[in-house]
């Protein structure tokens, strides 16, 4: 399966991951079933925002890249995502999609004009039907081209501008459009056919159409199968870089276990979204903690558990289009057996429902027992319990100076937090710090 | 500088790793001295042992070079290699490897011969400078090409073999000679001139010598100076593959400490080599924990040890083309010192001494406090640059209120973060916090 991953140009909040978590529990049930997956996760590490964002930092824009994609390695590596089989960064294919836009021009699919090279759309029989577009109807949202013929075409090549990195092409120097990238890549790795082609939502349009466009006009039977999947949600909206500034994974980790955000972000349906809420998260690591609590009963009072076979209603469930929210279901009901079988003293139950859960929790990456979560979890420890101590003995200060009207001290107390990059949070059990991103 | 990097066949042992390190203590010693450090290091990712291993395993070549890179990058963190600047891949720039090609072709220095493209080493004056090798002398190693005009030249481009991987290029499908790949990537990321090169003795020659032929004959003043690590050696001989096996950095460090691992590894000169001996591992171990009892029983018996000065004979010696047994000497010296200040009843000798031996280790990236050691597997970098701010502002805010005579609130301030765990050392660089362990 060919993913498009992350465009590294800042560091990952809880909605640019919840890519890797549904391709890597789909990863994992494929290779539970005993296939052999080929799963390629590219890196966009060339773009505007790159460009724009390292220039504002006065870093070169590849150290600026190089450092956003080590972010969401870390990033996917504390949430217990298996690594992809290869990771290609769009930077590195440039000769292929150069051949690859080849290719079109020859076959009248593309046209350069003025230093750039587009794709003719009308040129394609059908273009439109994966999103369900209208040609006269769209917009491909890249604003106007010199040399563009018609205003629903698109880029493959943009002639290089001052300043800005370039590559050599039959074209002239300058770089590729964001579409290329992806079809140049998925052939490279997985040839001209293969099973799944996975993304975001906001990616059916213009981008993977554009991709479909571009790999059939090559003549690539390209992706059989489409699976997008849904937001992170705030009010209802993709979450956004300035809302997600509180929720980068290293913020949210600071005061929620790697497992719980995992349980938490996993658990609704691909296909829908999860609408972010401090609550939700907290009920999730709660529900979560029942789960853990039945397995360290049971390992208490009975022995160890073992991973058990899974029960037929989940594999139903998982079968089912990735249907994790009903596999969930059926690890809760499993728990609720696992207790009452302790509490009505039949321990042979009890550890036979607890030897399931902790089967069904493995196969979705969320066995406690897994060293990858202690791992992640020991990490940084004593620098947390150190700064969580010193920001609770700060927020008692200003409570104090405000008690006092001492408001000078309060604000500057607040003051000192905000300028170093913590953001508090005030909740009904207390306040929540976390670190806003640099970036 | 320009570091070559691994070739991603294997898991790394630990003569791999040298290189790594060499370049790291350099890096900080540069960093130090407040040097910004641009620092590339290439991986290879594509070579016939490539090939060949991941034939033999029956995986893609791409997904063997992918796990191997991700081995390396782990057993890196592991001995607390700082990250550098970028880890370009070699596959990522064939673009500038045939333009570099295609300059030396135009200027009289390369030629195209049945599909394969060959560097002309007589065409350039001065050949054989950087390694002392005489033409009519020397093999470049690579066996006969079909069209070599003459068998000291060199391969620029291979052309394509049956099933193995290709890219397009004016001289038909062939994947890049191993030379050119680093010409092209160090001229990619610090252009057509920089500080230094630097690698292993056995990359001498052909390697850099090759190097600097194509960069000088396509004009590029290339690196100013080179800098060349001796291996690590068993028997004399450069560790190998098949004696390595044991020697993994995964399978010392289920036994030794990573920290002490790195200790061991950069206590040689660069240019002498390390004779790997089980026994030796472990004497350096001895000594490093000898390091640690001083700090210990320092920090028990006076207090907490603050990062010192750096002694002048250290500074020295890291100044004299980084003669780390030296400066490692320095660190014994001030060790042996603190012992017998403590046994002679000298607590302030002792503190200083201790001092200054935790600012050597800081510098070496051996400093055990240093929150990277803990943190090497979550990497949690936002939280200690807020963590850093914080402490910073509520520092300022004590010397202003000490200035101010308001000895309660700089008390306060001084309370709460010791309350916290924070050690706050005063350093010719300004206040150096870090958090006490609480084992």
């Amino acid at each position: 399966m060919y993913v498009c991953g992350a465009t590294v140009q800042a560091v990952p909040h809880i909605g640019h991951l919840r890519s890797g978590l549904v391709f890597d529990v789909l990863n994992r049930w494929f290779t539970h079933h005993g296939y052999e997956v080929a799963y390629v996760r590219n890196v966009t590490d060339i773009d505007d925002k790159i460009l724009r964002k390292a220039a504002e930092a006065g870093r070169p824009w590849w150290e600026w890249a190089t450092t956003h994609e080590r972010a969401f390695t870390e990033a996917y590596n504390t949430l217990g995502c298996l690594p992809p089989s290869v990771e290609p960064r769009a930077t590195g294919h440039i000769t292929q999609m150069i051949s690859m836009i080849g290719e079109l021009i020859e076959k009248g699919h593309a046209y350069a004009a003025a230093g750039d090279v587009y794709f003719d759309v009308r040129s394609l029989p059908g273009y439109g039907a994966l999103s369900g577009q209208k040609i006269d109807e769209m917009t491909q949202g890249e604003g106007e081209g010199a040399g563009k013929r018609d205003p629903a075409d698109f880029t493959l090549w943009k002639g290089a501008k001052p300043g800005e990195p370039s590559w050599g092409s039959p074209w002239g120097t300058g770089r590729p459009g964001w579409h290329i990238e992806c079809s140049a890549m998925a052939r490279t790795y997985l040839g001209s056919a293969f099973d799944i082609h996975g993304g975001g939502l906001d990616l059916v349009f213009p981008h993977h159409e554009n991709e479909c466009a571009q790999s059939h006009a090559a003549g690539d039977p390209f992706a059989a199968r489409w699976m997008h999947h849904h937001w992170v949600t705030q009010a209802g909206e993709k979450m956004s870089k300035s809302l997600g500034n509180t929720l980068s994974v290293p913020a949210i980790t600071a005061h929620t276990r790697p497992i719980a955000l995992r349980y938490y972000l996993i658990g609704a349906h691909y296909r829908s979204p999860i609408e972010y809420s401090p609550k939700a998260l907290a009920d999730a690591v709660t529900a979560f903690e029942r789960i853990e609590g039945l397995l360290g009963r049971v390992a208490e009072r009975v022995g160890e558990v073992a991973i058990g076979e899974l029960p037929a209603e989940f594999v139903e469930a998982m079968d089912d289009d990735l249907a994790v929210p009903r596999a969930l279901a059926v690890i809760h009901d499993q728990v609720r057996i696992g207790n009452s079988s302790l509490a009505d003293g039949r321990p042979e139950d009890a550890l036979a429902a607890a030897g399931a859960v902790r089967g069904m929790l493995a196969v979705l990456g969320l066995d406690t027992r897994d060293p990858r979560w202690a791992t992640a979890a020991a990490g940084d420890d004593s620098l947390h319990r150190a700064t969580d101590a010193l920001i609770q003995a700060l927020l008692q200060q200003r409570t104090a100076a405000r008690a006092a009207r001492n408001f000078a001290e309060a604000d500057l107390i607040r003051d000192n937090l905000a300028a170093a990059g913590f953001a508090i949070e005030d909740t009904s059990d207390g306040p929540v710090w976390s670190v806003i991103p640099t970036n």
